[in-house]
């Protein structure tokens, strides 16, 4: 057990509110005066969410958007934010960050609500952090796949993850490296997704990893299907569509895509809807009664990979 | 300018949003649905706002406390905080730190609603970030003190400051430590005065320049006489209580006593409100038509000091 997971796990002691869903969902979802309240906190880290000179403005890109991604998967629509900001006394990075930050708030239509900014000893790694608060008709936790449901994920998943690889220095299409840089949170899909869905959360540890997440919230057995797991053209442009592309793009972090679970019978409203919405929607797998996650290529069963993504609380 | 006033102009600019109330009071204010949220998020620093050998659970301790006592200057009732955490790999440490916060949440009879922990690298300062939300009836700002206002101050000040210099080696009683290390926050106290105030505020950053703020955002001006700010016999036993005590009570910071206005005919009522709450309530100051902070000692004219607190953005 590492030192974060038991430290969770000690905080779900604490967190026995039904708000807080166990600590085991994208978002809290606090009810007031007959509101669905959808509240999310992500902190990102200079070094180990974001690299030391990546562009400031995509950090506050990325900072709003993992929030947001998190907000999505609840079918939640975002209202404000507020920022907790480390000052490292670097007057040009700071000003470049607002100016990321304002792009950012404009494109989602949110509002700067409050927040906080200290002043860090010289040398310390940034870290930031944000807190964002929607309302949601209908919060879809990971917990309500039910026996017989397909698994669907929205847009092509591996893209964030190819994009790092060309940042440390392989060569590959530079929209991967904006898919990594500035992800783009499925904000409207996700509410137009909320009625539809019998379990959503949003994929930014890894396909694998985060599947397995709702399977086992779910209390159900699943299955993928590597071969129809959506890659994009640049992604197989730079790394192909093998087993081992496919294995890499499903244990990648950082895809921002969303994951849900729907009735089988849901599906010809689905397509019309990722056909309306102009993003693609694609099964990718099945629930079963059981447990466990097994993964099959071209409907043959492969051995799982040891690490099926990143994993941490959020 | 600082880097950080700079900063938080420019971050000014961006909070448009009325709910943001500028950026310029204790805690945003949503209405949704008919309710008022009341929204905080404050971090603190290793080094900066506790030191690396403060108990663990007084960091808990203190981090709830210092947004609970922002949303009791708007008259909030709290529900529930998300944590931000970083990790910085030493489990007996957040171990007790787990415990201090359950202690606190029990005490204020908070929900745990989500957060995220991060892990950070060896050697980098702990920081710490909380976001509690409350709801309140009306949340008073810090803008509306009227000409021939009294300023009013709960509690006591300057503890928590003598309390910090007796940590860096002076001797003095040790309920001054408590002070500076476990904060109350006025929780009950800030809802009942909602109602009767024209203006409220916590005392965080020193009792002078958080008097300036209300006087600042009401567009008036403000004395103040030292003699009438209260000071608590733990405090008088260490430091005295002659004009330099007086001073140094009144920009020490930690205090989380609430500062407010109320019209004069209101004083009858808040004089039985502390009676019956049991935590002291004392004029210190008055508002009139002008601009800035004037201080007086036994009715005497004195010369402000050069610094009246600590100057940042919360």
């Amino acid at each position: 057990m590492t030192t974060e997971s038991a430290f969770v796990a000690a905080l779900r002691g604490l967190a026995t509110d039904p708000a807080a869903r166990g600590l085991l969902d994208d978002a809290a979802v606090l009810e007031i005066g007959g509101t669905n309240l959808v509240l999310s906190h992500d902190m990102i880290v200079e070094g180990v969410h974001f690299l030391a000179d990546d562009p400031p403005g995509d950090v506050a890109w990325k900072l709003v958007a993992v929030n947001l991604s998190d907000l999505a998967a609840k079918g939640a629509r975002p209202l404000g934010v507020l920022l907790g900001f480390s000052l490292a006394g670097e007057d040009e990075w700071d000003r470049a960050f607002v100016d990321g930050l304002r792009l950012a708030l404009a494109a989602f239509d949110l509002a700067l609500l409050g927040g906080d900014t200290v002043s860090v000893p010289k040398g310390a790694p940034r870290m930031l952090g944000l807190t964002a608060i929607g309302t949601a008709e209908r919060a879809p936790s990971r917990a309500g796949a039910r026996p017989g449901d397909q698994l669907w994920l929205s847009g092509s998943i591996g893209d964030a993850g190819a994009g790092l690889r060309i940042l440390k220095g392989e060569s590959g299409p530079p929209e991967l490296v904006e898919r990594y840089r500035q992800p783009r949170p499925r904000v409207e899909l996700g509410i137009a997704l909320a009625p539809l869905v019998s379990a959503m959360m949003d994929v930014s540890d890894g396909l694998l990893v985060d599947a397995s997440r709702i399977a086992d919230a779910s209390a159900l057995a699943l299955k993928i299907e590597l071969g129809d797991v959506p890659l994009s053209a640049a992604f197989m442009e730079m790394l192909g569509e093998d087993r081992g592309a496919r294995m890499f793009a499903t244990t990648a972090g950082d895809d921002y895509e969303l994951l849900f679970a729907a009735d089988k019978g849901r599906a010809p409203e689905l397509l019309a809807l990722a056909e309306g919405i102009g993003i693609p929607l694609s099964r990718v797998g099945r629930f079963d009664p059981g447990s466990g996650i097994r993964l099959f290529d071209g409907g043959q069963e492969v051995q799982l990979p040891k690490r099926l993504g990143y994993e941490h609380f959020s």
